[in-house]
């Protein structure tokens, strides 16, 4: 089960690295902290030894001020790792649950309450209490991070954990956003920015489920990307003036579904037009200034739906992993040093990122 | 089966009572035009007698030239009528169908094509080849109509003709309304507009469906209405400054839902402010400018909806007249004569109506 | 919030009473144990101090050794009390959770693991680590038990300890049965023994789901009980040679749905032939000898199911509570010492027990 | 559209070829038969000149007197057709339907009333006034056949006649199967028979609705076939002794799902025993004597379920085809003369065919 790479895992070091932002604004710099100990551990908690960590634009958002809330300071992003179990709480409930070296993924959602009526009826990511790595606490962009277990993602033995950590917050989001849109086997679904981090895994999670894709991007390196994958049509928004056109024109009509995750609201509003009868506009993104219009005759006369998608629930994580394990969805990953965030998140500033940047901690 | 007042109604007339607009902007007045006989009825069709008419803000918008689409010239309106068959053309298919006798019920939509992917999947409301009554071809404020059957919609034998003819229209809108909304048994949904045509039965069949209800309207003689259809709570929009807030502090918390069916905008855009995660906002009116400003970020954070809920199928309107055979739901109408359409039309312009008009035809 | 009759509830005794059978096939008898401290309590756990606990035919074939599994010794039955929490173990994770004096109701199910799949896909009722009160571990036949506050259901402040009681096993069984049947509003669902503990709540919260409902049963005095319901028809099986004849000619047709919660198996295979076209056998019950013979063509042709029914997970048995809450289900109880509880143990073995039998533990 | 070899479709003979037996128990002859003419062509129907039909094992039972109905006589049977559409009667309702040339498909299911409930529900396979082809009427193994329009599946351009021809119903059959199982992603499903004709549909459908699939049957032959399709196990039930054990242990636990579609009844009552919790037996077959034993105790601790599937709706059937249309099904077919059909037969009765056999007519 355990990598080649990660054997000798059970020693725990008295301090470790960290990426640490002192305040909103600062780009992150690698310093050492302490390291929570097997005999801190409260009752369901686990130590997990974080190998990779996923580098999402929310990260960059979130440090730059930017994001719907202001994170706790000093800052520790990272909502998106994968790495191993090395020491473990108190056990709690029956059942076996998880054990030392397992294979674990640490989500953006780091914990919810599990009694609210949203948690019980499977929806953590809209309890009123969770608690947010990155955010509300400090995240995977560390060696070392304390989790309580039942927030943690099992990872299947052939996912590999650099390949595990994007699909634990791009992935599981992009998976949920196509659950929302209600499609059915051969529907058209859109998705704008397909041969971004986001983007490349939502059109190989689309394909998987049965869905025609529509991607639009620019330039012709994403477009061999998607089509690798298998994506119906490419539609590029550099060549053309008017976008819902030409998502027509691609479609030979209107689509079911747009998956939006774009920081920038027109691909919201552009997506009302190239929709059709009982569609639905999927937002998964949090755009900087996220106010668009609708018409409510429209919406009534089409039978269409505007839905926010935001996370996804534990067993949806899982499903999410699952998809990589059958081999059906393969995240495009660019493998980094840990200590290259800083650059990491210029980079992803300016938009010069290729597919998913991965840090590696171990 | 028959009420005592039909009994004689075999034989068509050569001419029938109309009420009829000739241009947008015409009140309707009552004018003698053919009557279609019965060896003149295609294969599938069926000759009903309407008995009552609903009258709808609709039919006035649609008269005035405020709908969203143009209606044909010269206007007859009417979409919610009930009657018997008094003729049939020849039989299609297996299976007895609709026989001489049968009371049957006039819906908004009046036909679809029944052989798209929208009408397979039990969406005859997203068809693009609607036909609807008023708009693309007369209505049922006349005496006589030509239906298809498979667009009739059998009125159960407990239910008297003059109410099943609002459920028609209002109750089989605000039905699959609430469908869209999702709830779950005690959720609460917020339904502005209580104590109108559409509201009172909405909140009727939120009850039944044993959701916990917030009714928005105003006065005595609503709030009275409304109790008596046991509405758990009562917000006065004219006795309340912030109306999110009143709801707020009548729930005691956020709303799961909110069904809004008014002419103007205002409440769809409040209803935002009162709906809390995993919420929806469904649009079930035309107001005339319907544009309302959404916050992408606020529908990702909160994972809600907003959909627009037009008609329903066939087999809903079915079930939304099962609701009043059970005993469940009961419109509270208001019979006048025909010939009294166009007085009508200037009471629910200038908000006089109380109740669901109901116009007897014979 | 709290009941006049318990208000000082807060000292813990270092003795409580339990109804206790050494072995299977003992009839209870109340015993003096240890009641478990404050200091004693694992974390996320409760102690509840039980009002009442409702008394099942499940109980007694488990004590009788009857039940499909045989429970450690000495048994403590009872798997549906209610109660108030009167010490609590460390707190985990956020969120307020419960609190002093909340009133809890005690479930079948005392725990699951809630990290397998079952329980992350809210079917914590499938569990393969499920902890079961007075099966796997002793029930709440006694006035104070320890459980996992996660599997503790909260009750409605408006309802009463002693009505809540029955909610907590065969509410939620035949709520979830009925959700288990598929069913739409206006189909016709049997259910045999309508009369009884089970299934007089099953007439109820399916004819609060808007369903139409033939009862099974026999004599003048449940036929009235059942009618004071709105129970739609009635068939008395003492008076009927052939039953699924007379259930077919009380609905005029055949039904879309049987719950069938029997100790015997005829009523499950009889269900069969009064089920129509796309209808469902929901099997509730736990006969003695379980075997019956299907017909897979039969089944094939008529596009029908037979559906096994357990329990229910957490957020559902909020909600069969929510209908007693909203005043849509009344449990038909009578209340009983806690030193009768023998007694009534032979009284459900002979059939004597009229409703639902609640023991009064304080 | 049209394929090269049936460009000069237009003209329709005065007779034509059709496969006759007399009697119950006859092997088909091909006899030549009067066709039907345009003008003879009631409103909504098509005359559709057959290309290709596929042969069923349920043809088979059928003229053999083994279904579960008798046919009428003389027998036509056919029941997976494609070919063009070359004659259209009157056009009825709005929308532009089929027209001359269009490919279509030839179902199971000839003809359902469209106006009873489970019609209306979307269930027109539970329609009480089904027509079927091969039994109720004449079926398409002739090369010409009379349809009602809406009950004609379109068949998409990029999939060719013969290779639609076993979608219409070995293809849907095994799609609803599926459908009606439940499962979820990478849930494990198992199929019996998994090489044969409707088998080696079955585990693509599986594999491309990214379930997890275990095939049952025999040989080298056929495990190559299956692993070609990515079935994940592979499970030969000529070396097993103990079919359910090698299941588990092929899956290392119980499986979720088995469609099971064979006509002896063993390996339904097999599959009660590799089924874990929430686990769903999909009966498809029409096994010759179908009585099985199940005990109600296990299904409902098992939470479990045992569903009839029956053909397929008109929108299902469509999405059947739509997965051969994007690559992800496609069907084994073996093609053969008309005139070989009575041999066919015999082969099938045997067990010595192939794949699936289509015939072909033009």
């Amino acid at each position: 089960m355990a990598d080649p790479d990660f054997q000798d895992i059970k020693d725990i070091p008295l301090t470790h690295r960290a990426a640490i932002s002192d305040h909103v604004g600062d780009y992150p710099t690698i310093r050492s902290v302490p390291t929570p100990q097997a005999s801190s551990l409260r009752p369901g908690e686990a130590l997990v030894r974080v190998a990779y960590a996923g580098v999402c634009h929310t990260d960059v958002s979130i440090t730059m001020g930017k994001g719907t809330d202001l994170p706790i300071e000093p800052i520790i992003g990272g909502h998106e790792g994968a790495g191993y179990i090395v020491a473990l709480g108190e056990q709690l409930g029956p059942g076996k649950g998880l054990k030392l070296g397992d294979r674990v993924g640490i989500k953006f959602m780091a914990d919810s309450c599990l009694t609210c009526d949203e948690c019980l009826d499977g929806a953590e990511e809209s309890c009123a209490d969770l608690a947010v790595n990155g955010t509300t606490q400090a995240g995977c962009f560390q060696e070392y991070i304390v989790s309580r277990n039942v927030h943690l993602t099992p990872i299947p033995d052939d996912v590999s954990l650099a390949e595990a950590a994007p699909i634990l917050c791009a992935g599981l989001t992009t998976y949920k956003g196509l659950l929302n849109a209600g499609l059915r086997e051969g529907d058209w679904v859109v998705i704008p920015g397909a041969g971004g981090g986001l983007g490349h895994l939502a059109v190989q999670y689309a394909i998987a489920m049965n869905y025609r894709v529509v991607g639009i991007d620019t330039g012709e390196e994403k477009k061999k990307l998607l089509e690798g994958y298998g994506c119906h049509k490419f539609v590029d928004f550099a060549e053309e003036k008017d976008i819902p056109q030409a998502v027509e024109a691609a479609i030979g009509g209107k689509a079911k579904a747009a998956i939006v995750a774009t920081g920038v609201i027109q691909p919201y509003q552009q997506a009302l037009k190239y929709l059709g009868m009982r569609s639905t506009l999927v937002c998964i993104g949090l755009p900087h200034n996220g106010l668009f219009e609708i018409d409510a005759c429209q919406l009534v006369i089409t039978s269409s739906r505007i839905v926010g998608s935001s996370l996804s629930n534990r067993i949806e994580a899982k499903r999410a992993l699952t998809f990589v394990s059958m081999g059906k969805v393969r995240p495009n990953i660019e493998i980094r040093e840990f200590d290259e965030l800083a650059d990491v998140y210029k980079e992803l500033e300016s938009g010069r990122a290729k597919g998913r940047v991965v840090v590696k901690l171990f």
